[in-house]
């Protein structure tokens, strides 16, 4: 049976991922790991991005490593055969419904962030982000002609009660580990699935969650905010398409972007799905010039909240941050190191 | 016949518009001014946010100022009350398509940002954002209850070529005259409506504007790209959803949130819509401490763009840049002056 299913993917996926299972290989010798073809590659060699065979390897795992997907290469493809889209249904096949994104800036990088350091230093929140339902999956979707002339395209976005109260679920227990605030951010003066939203996290909160402070923010003002004074917040709990956006902006603001890990979760017990936040960036794919660190990051949750190794975990997680203090740096950082060396620097450390 | 409709709205709405009035009656004493009840106001005198009247005034005017709507205090009214329900069919009543929402750093203010000076010091950025479709109009759109237990929420997003190419050419337009640069942002990745929207985009740039530097991005690296380098933007183009979200966070940046005006337009010859960006701030309302600037900047683009008084519109512009650089601050800019001080520091630069 397999512990660790890796899935590199296209662009930088591939090195960057090399450097986590190294760090893996050292801190868990013991753990199966297997990899497989996913998204672009998986489609040049079968026709799809993603094959039912690794599907059915990433239910079986406990726990799914990925690089990046995606890239100019197969913009022709056609639409429901592009990487993204083997993206969207591996989402959907593991059932990980609560995307766990850290905005979080490293001691080491703060003057990295777009941000005056003051706004930044020790920032340390966390988005969680429904990632199986909303304006991704719902339905009816389609564009068609106008007897009148030209088209019109329509998208659905569809939540249930159910899909809601999971992923703020998510979101309270986190807050009780942390600093035991929620903000719950939709559009609900505009939209009718805003509305329920607000609705079943407010029920949520008063039935189990007393304990944790609830903050409703409306997505525009969120966005706002997070530019503004992003420590105010601890956790974050929002539908997918505004998690999409606010998380990348949050993101952005840490100047650690290149080093940001995130996490899909579904029920407990099940596989989770473990990702940089970075894309492919295929302008510097094979090129030995990514930082790895996202990667092994997205280990190190991985070893955390799948595979029942804390304390590889934590040791992975100090050797970066050790590794980072000692001045380890790659390009997007502002230092000179390769992928491989900044490997080798979070090995040395461990 | 009116010129210029006067809704001064709630919370600070009626303060920050009374300063604009003012220095209208001063560069343009000829117009015919009129004011009438919008919003939360509206909903308390006659049961109704936006009444049959106040639209057909608005429709009959050549510009809207619009102050503030909503607050707390309306948060029962039924949802179709709203004072925000009224902003919505006052923008569709009068066919205001195209937000303009600028994203503008006043060298006086370039400290005040969140950002690092050089970041946004000289930042210039126009949001042109559609205001009458997508998801806030789109139907069906509808809360039901599950025969098996719960609910489930439905928001159907909709765009059609001819609302698609009427903003985007706005958007063109405007580049032309500026920086001649335009992103289109949209989620064509995940969504059919933004696959339409980057295919009308890219059909009219190649049949009319070939001379204008077009670039797509995808909505969610628009955000991290605000906020990584505001300054690589002039004019960005994109639907109702994410144009909220957007320009919310790009006007933020600019530290001079207080100060930011918007117009929204319709077909040409019909009357535009102006508003400061900031909201009704009930906390601070009634107590003569608002920033007027944006309501008088609002009205600078209302004579500009409706009015036909581009002289008058360089005089309010002029002197609102003077009386900052004279050291005039409200609160929100870490001064001292009332909303009336500020007020007259306009109109005393004039
Ligand atoms: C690649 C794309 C489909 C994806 C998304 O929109 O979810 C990406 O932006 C992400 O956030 O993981
Ligand atoms: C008040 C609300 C309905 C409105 C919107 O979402 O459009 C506001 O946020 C805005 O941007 O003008």
């Amino acid at each position: 049976m397999t512990d660790l299913l890796l899935l590199p993917g296209d662009g930088i996926g591939p090195e960057v991922t090399r450097q986590a299972r190294r760090v893996a290989e050292v801190v868990a010798p013991d753990l199966a790991i297997e990899e497989r073809l996913f998204g672009g590659c998986s489609y040049d060699e079968h026709g799809l991005p993603l094959t039912e065979e690794t599907l059915a390897a990433a239910k079986a795992a406990k726990a799914v490593l990925m690089g990046a997907v995606g890239g100019q290469k197969w913009a022709g493809a056609p639409r429901d055969k592009r990487p993204e889209a083997g993206l969207l249904n591996l989402r959907a096949g593991m059932e990980v419904f609560a995307n766990l994104r850290p905005a979080l800036c490293f001691e080491a990088l703060a003057d990295a962030s777009s941000l005056k350091r003051e706004l930044v230093q020790g920032l340390d929140f966390m988005i969680v982000r429904e990632l199986t339902g909303g304006i991704y999956f719902g339905s009816p979707r389609f564009i068609e002609e106008l007897p009148e002339g030209g088209k019109r395209a329509v998208d659905t976005q569809v939540y249930t009660t159910a899909e809601i109260e999971r992923v703020a679920r998510v979101a309270f227990e986190l807050a009780r580990g942390r600093r035991n605030k929620v903000h719950s951010a939709e559009k609900s003066n505009v939209m009718d699935s805003g509305l329920l939203w607000r609705e079943v996290v407010t029920d949520l909160h008063k039935r189990e969650y007393a304990d944790v402070e609830l903050e409703h923010i409306l997505a525009d003002n969120a966005a706002m905010q997070i530019v503004k004074n992003p420590k105010q917040f601890d956790v974050m709990v929002t539908d997918n398409l505004f998690g999409d956006i606010l998380s990348d902006a949050a993101a952005q603001l840490t100047g650690s972007l290149g080093m940001l890990p995130s996490a899909a979760l579904g029920a407990p017990g099940k596989p989770g799905l473990y990702e940089p936040i970075h894309g492919s960036a295929p302008d510097i794919a094979g090129q030995n010039l990514a930082n790895p660190l996202a990667a092994i990051l997205s280990l190190e949750m991985a070893l955390r909240w799948s595979l029942d190794r804390a304390e590889a975990a934590d040791k992975v997680y100090a050797a970066v941050v050790r590794a980072l203090e000692g001045g380890a740096r790659t390009r997007d950082l502002g230092g000179a190191l390769t992928t491989e060396q900044m490997g080798e620097a979070v090995l040395a450390a461990l």
